[in-house]
């Protein structure tokens, strides 16, 4: 399923759409199947978890009767139609968002919402149905446990975003040829640890990074010839997926305590590379030379405080992937307000650009032009990834107190980075959590990590403190 | 499975074999287990094809008994570690190849024919094991039957070999940037009608062609900047099996009666685009412009009749993908002989370097040099491919049978090709062989056809006629 889906987005011609939907429907099917077989059932009840099993074989236990419990109460049928729906509609999706077309993909919208709403009911036994599709990515995460963080996140970000204002300084002209912003990007992710003879990386509209096997972990990223940050944050981002997946424990491979995490301990680790590490000062001090080598006419003059600033731009922008640390999750409280509302019933697809650009000008004070730059940015909706995108915040916070933390068990961790020396960091992630795979919970590893359970507390104070000490830079 | 196939030649990491094998055992043990399933075979047993049904669906109960048949008879556990001995040995395989190290791919041929023996016995009642093997790719075929039809050509073919010679012109030195190289293939492929917006080409070591469904049928070709017509050789070779791929008919998609009929007849069509069209001389008529725009100070001078005499010369060579219409056929006698002794016992895997050598010699009158020239030179047998070998000289006979029948039905063929214009000819394809899938068997298509059964004449008549007018061009 891994290569069917990384396929069609990287390698797949056009013409392959159909049979690929196809495809992807009947392995879910199978899948499906082997899941809802009673001889699992019988070997699940029978296996009933003490505390003489080893934790491996606990979680063994805990992950597949949750999979399992969530397989059973799902129709085949509607597994089929969620797979092929969504493999239908991802073509079009693409083709809607070059062509600023809202029309072409509703109707596949309104389908995946159909069936999606359809999913929440069958696993939904009391509280919002929209829990269930979180579940799915943050197991045990609630709507009623969520709504209080991200109204205080958006409170503190409201006020952040008014008192700290970064502007770009005009040093990084462009245009940056895609061919150097490539070897740049290998450097990054040589530099991080990133193994490539145990993946690659290739150009899809949206990046993602995509699981085959412990020896096989790919990353798409995106250049863009007017920005060359976005595409070293971009690698950066889809790198620390990466490392998670090639450091899972090799013992337990194939099995689920082998996996990762949920969704919203995935998203600390590339938001961990990506803003604390390749956003700070001290790694904008090892890039420098890197990127002067790559584009010597374009960068003369650059010094580091400017780089360091352009990197760290705070302004309220149209596309999420794109956003500053500050702003970011502004645009996933909307995107969670509207896929709530959607699968609460409360919305219709047809209606989504509207709620989309009010609540754009609501949250960060601009309008939306078109859907390209609106409700038709991102992939996650047309694969069928509803209760997604509030991972990408729980990684920001979950992020912020393993950083705390690590930054605490090394203390020479700036120097080490500002020489490129990213090892010592690459091996506490390690440690702490990739080999631990999914043997504790999310709330048990936070805990275990960082003595802490999970707080906005430590991704605010690191805003205040890095967007404060930028002002006076 | 041709996902999986295909991104393991052309795009997967060195490092993600090892699970690579696993997935391809646990999809092969999957399909095994649906063919054998008792469900499918009461329906199988109730639908007693009769003259009533459509031929189409006397074609699906045809096919499908047949598959199920052959499935029945293969313990699950074989049909697993067959997968899983072909996918580790094939990056063994290729590095192997690439270091001339025949003690690095021998212990995964002696496990592979191992297996083989096995599949082989379960298969056979009576005659030949290798029959059971033949069977996969070409129904029916018998040794008994080949053997004499081999011994025929091969003393033809000696004979042509003896009078016919036809050296290199000096008017090709190159090299040939693979920029061009590839810019030319796709020419030539947009010529034949290949559709790119349900394909693609890429490279590998061993060019192949791959259908993940009638709309995604993928080529890989492989350039050398030495030799230019290599390169358009090998993408007309893979481009004539995906034209035949891509011409199925719509109507029984997904169904056997839709699929591609035996790989003698597939082989037809490669050989068909690759040699009676590619290496004529009408065609080259029509390639030289063409060649010259891409390489203009390489081929100032070259003439057609030197083009022409360029891609037919005749004389004995190692490899087998690189030899010429007159002395291909040995490779193939050489090579059925050898897994016939590999899979009936008479030969070990240890020992097929030393047979392979003394027939290359006796065949061919030239001494191997290296394994990597040598027994290491295919893909076949590490991919578990034994008995498919026949199959590229049964394409030969009936391609020059349908050849013959083609140029009788299009009299303006030569002209057409001159001018380039190649579409009547894949019309013809379309209509008398590509449209009709497997609802007829490859014996009886061949009648229908042409009105004869398969026989060599044809093919020795068209290269005593060619070769002999070459002599005196």
């Amino acid at each position: 399923m891994a290569l069917l889906g990384w396929d069609q987005e990287v390698t797949m011609p056009t013409g392959g759409a159909r049979a690929r939907a196809g495809h992807r429907a009947a392995l879910a099917e199978v899948i499906h199947e082997k899941l809802i077989d009673p001889e699992l059932g019988t070997l699940l009840t029978d296996l009933t978890p003490d505390t003489t099993l080893p934790p491996a074989a606990r979680a063994n236990l805990r992950e597949l009767k949750r999979e399992r419990d969530r397989a059973i109460r799902l129709p085949a049928e509607l597994v089929r139609d969620l797979a092929e729906a969504s493999a239908l509609a991802q073509p079009e999706w693409a083709r809607a968002r070059d062509e600023d077309d809202w029309d072409r993909f509703a109707p596949h919208l309104t389908r995946l919402v159909t069936l999606k709403r359809r999913e929440a009911a069958a696993l939904t036994d009391e509280g919002s149905p929209y829990d269930a599709l979180l579940d799915s990515f943050e197991p045990g995460a609630k709507v009623a446990e969520l709504v209080p963080v991200f109204d205080r996140l958006r409170t503190a970000l409201t006020d952040l975003i008014g008192r700290f204002t970064v502007e770009a300084p005009a040093v990084l002209p462009g245009p940056f040829p895609v061919s150097g912003q490539a070897t740049l990007s290998r450097q990054v992710l040589e530099a991080m640890g990133y193994d490539f003879a145990a993946g690659r990386i290739d150009i899809s509209a949206h990046p993602f990074t995509e699981t085959m096997g412990l020896g096989d972990v790919r990353i798409t990223t995106i250049y863009h010839e007017a920005d060359v940050l976005s595409g070293i944050s971009s690698s950066m981002h889809e790198g620390g997926h990466a490392l998670y997946e090639q450091g899972l424990p090799e013992e337990h491979r194939e099995t689920p305590a082998g996996h990762s995490l949920s969704l919203g301990i995935h998203e600390s680790q590339s938001r961990l590379w990506e803003n604390h590490v390749g956003r700070s000062l001290p790694f904008c001090r090892w890039l420098l030379p890197s990127l002067k080598d790559q584009f010597p006419d374009l960068l003369t003059d650059l010094t580091v405080n400017e780089l360091y600033q352009a990197s760290n731009v705070v302004r309220p922008s149209l596309i999420r992937t794109d956003a500053d640390e500050v702003t970011y999750s502004l645009h996933i409280v909307l995107r969670m307000e509207l896929e709530q509302a959607l699968i609460e019933g409360d919305l219709e697809a047809a209606d989504v650009p509207a709620a989309w650009n009010s609540k754009v000008r609501q949250y960060l004070g601009i309008d939306v032009p078109n859907n390209r730059t609106g409700a038709l940015q991102d992939i996650h909706w047309c694969s069928g990834a509803f209760g997604y995108f509030p991972s990408y915040t729980l990684g920001n916070l979950y992020g912020a107190m393993f950083w705390q933390t690590a930054r605490q068990d090394l203390p020479d961790l700036d120097d080490q980075m500002a020489a490129g020396n990213l090892a010592p960091l690459l091996q506490w992630l390690r440690t702490n959590i990739h080999e631990r795979g999914s043997i504790l919970t999310a709330s048990d590893l936070c805990r275990e990590v960082t003595g802490q359970d999970l707080t906005a507390d430590h991704f605010i104070a690191y805003l205040e403190t890095k967007f404060g000490a930028l002002q006076t830079l």
